[in-house]
């Protein structure tokens, strides 16, 4: 199945659920979209702390159709959105049409599904994928670099491996910039402010097998995290893993 | 001489020259000074155009004190500005703080500085460096991505050298994407626009050998022409060649 393709039947309300593993290849992507007002700020933020916030497209004020999926419409082509107004979530609906509005500014930013596709090639253990679960996600202790009234710490998504496997991924992931690139630590959990890895913030505990050590990626989680900091009256972001599907293949946003 | 050496005779005036070949090893950048009116358009330009407007820091509205450069002002430690009026090139001056407002924002590009040493260290010719000239810079016919009321053709620089340097030199430059990375062209002028090697739109000619190639980089003059695009009542930028210098070295700004 084509982006195009998934996207169309996620128009039609064929498709509400989450699109991991979903059209393979092509670029799933962190949607936020807020007033205008704020979209320098916001802007800002993302350039500020490209390792979380990747970005790959931002419309302008009232645009819907992304330049990375023409055709496409941002109001009703994910599964599934969640709504904060003043940083609180109002409600999880399954298209923003009567909500956004012209001088809304759409941000899509990239996303460590890119990647896992490269980790699998290469030979490398994806934990959560084999256990049929959701990927370990938690807040650090590390702080993003705040602009105007954006500011929050960084989330990370984890992926267990040994130590061998991890010098692998740091290659694999290297060349993927826009979707998160290479891992922002490993090893020490305790170092970023992680206090238990079976309790994580977002997504499900994964087994930690014997000489495994935990790898941490900057995660997309972190936008949300950041959108919703400055407590506007609207926000509009993805459902947690509910992603938009671009025409960008993974192989696009390689460096090398 | 460190960055921050360079800096403070700048700010004495006791350096009002070009910064080509100064400091050495530290990050050199691009100027644009902007009402924050636009700030969110013109931060969307360079987002969209990465290869020639490469961000290396932006700063928030009436701030001079980088995050790149902490203690430097902006106002005061280039050693030439060129302020431009509704598009037209007004004045060339040794600073601006009687002209900057706490409503302008400042953008901090990467310049193709950082790549030539790397490019020397590898061997490879740079022959505007070798024949004591400014690099040739030209206008193409490639239009840049716009963005609001921010709009022109991409500028490129070119360096001439054999097919074999031409291939080294892309590996060499892939490394720096925030200094332009690797060359958007090589081999065809007339392709991307370009009637004549010996009449650059910027800079100076220079000489191209019996068997070489011009190679052609995205150039940082593409920001000056992306701002000056929108007509705006007031813009500042560095004047040619006369670059703020960063606390950042180059080897920071790589990838791999």
């Amino acid at each position: 199945m084509s982006a195009a393709q998934l996207r169309r039947l996620i128009r039609n309300r064929q498709w509400s659920k989450p699109t991991t593993g979903l059209a393979p290849g092509w670029v799933q992507a962190n949607l936020v979209m807020l007033p205008k007002e704020e979209a320098f700020h916001f802007l800002l933020f993302c350039v500020r702390n490209p390792k979380p916030c990747p970005i790959l497209d931002v419309l302008e004020p009232g645009q819907t159709e992304p330049r990375i999926a023409p055709g496409a419409d941002l109001r009703t082509d994910l599964p599934k959105y969640r709504v904060y107004e003043k940083g609180v979530l109002k409600a999880e609906v399954e298209e923003v049409g009567h909500l956004f509005h012209k001088d809304m500014v759409s941000f899509l930013l990239g996303c460590s599904f890119s990647f896992e596709n490269a980790m699998l090639a290469a030979g490398l253990p994806i934990r959560n994928m084999e256990e049929g679960k959701n990927v370990s996600m938690y807040i650090t202790s590390k702080p993003c670099a705040s602009a105007g009234p954006f500011s929050c710490p960084m989330v990370v998504s984890m992926r267990p491996m040994t130590p061998e496997q991890a010098v692998r991924a740091v290659q694999v992931t290297t060349r993927f910039h826009l979707t998160h690139g290479a891992p922002v630590h490993m090893g020490s959990p305790e170092a970023i402010g992680i206090q238990d890895l079976n309790k994580p913030e977002f997504g499900d505990p994964v087994t930690i097998c014997a000489g495994e050590i935990p790898v941490f990626w900057a995660c997309g989680v972190t936008s949300t995290l950041a959108a919703i900091s400055a407590c506007l009256p609207l926000v509009i972001t993805h459902a947690p893993g509910h992603m938009f599907v671009s025409d960008l293949k993974d192989e696009h946003l390689t460096l090398l």
